[in-house]
């Protein structure tokens, strides 16, 4: 594996928790476009569609509905994919590593901002040690994550990822 | 390997040469500072620094020098490293994969823009096959890309790489 990632508290947002279900079926659970609708965005928004292609340069792409039945598609692009261990996708990039024309987008202060979000994996008992980091471009974009709710987010989102695994495992 | 890039006429420019020195070579010219620095711009501009963390999410960090002596430096990250055939870098990425600040600059006609580039290697008799594509966020980088001459500075980077493999190897 690379050396892990330098953190960075003003750029860097990250989450770590020790969940009781097993490292490959989170892995399982991320990767999976029907193991991934379930629990990827916290209710009562919902993720209505998922395309996986599962190699580097490779698509990640998700829709997200709100409660009032908006569509929100997010496009990325995978970077590393090391099964059950490590998986970092940018939407900086698009599928192929294209440089995403979003990063054209200005003056706007809804438009999209940049990150790369890398997931780990490691055994922990019987279960498993996750570990979710966001990598910013710049402080604006991470304090705006970090508004949004980034943590409570990705928590209620891997505590629906929890259920779902233990409901159909 | 991945399956080849998916090229766009539109959003990416390529170069492709036969040269006459084998491919270990080439990957070497393009992966060690002191073999990249003699090489990579087309004099009378230098190359006057290089550094290379040669794995995916490691830097790649050149500076330039004008005929004049000003600097202009260079940093991208790589994403695909594997030897002797392939290398892909974007400067979408800083080390680490974190998006560039690069990104938010905006309304400046001369604001860098984004590439990831990709070089590709393969056996041709006793030479080489070599392949350059530059991919691009939208028309307009790829067009200005163009205009910057990226045919002929890549050709002539190509031939000084060659050069300088004859004379040291």
């Amino acid at each position: 594996m690379q050396p892990s990632h330098q953190f960075d508290s003003k750029l860097d947002l990250s989450l770590t928790r020790i969940v009781d279900v097993p490292r490959h079926l989170v892995w399982r659970a991320w990767t999976e476009p029907e193991l991934l609708k379930p629990w990827f965005c916290p209710l009562p928004w919902k993720t209505v569609d998922c395309e996986i292609d599962l190699r580097p340069g490779g698509l990640f792409r998700t829709t997200m509905q709100s409660p009032e039945g908006i569509e929100f598609p997010n496009v990325g692009c995978y970077l590393e994919v090391l099964p059950d261990l490590k998986l970092v996708w940018t939407n900086a990039l698009l599928p192929g590593y294209r440089p995403s024309p979003l990063t054209m987008t200005c003056g706007d202060e809804n438009a999209e901002f940049m990150f790369t979000a890398m997931i780990e994996l490691a055994d922990h008992g019987q279960g498993t040690r996750y570990t979710a980091t966001v990598i910013h471009a710049d402080e604006a974009g991470c304090n705006k994550h970090a508004a949004m709710g980034f943590e409570g987010g990705w928590a209620t989102a891997l505590d629906q990822l929890v259920a779902m695994v233990k409901r159909r495992f």
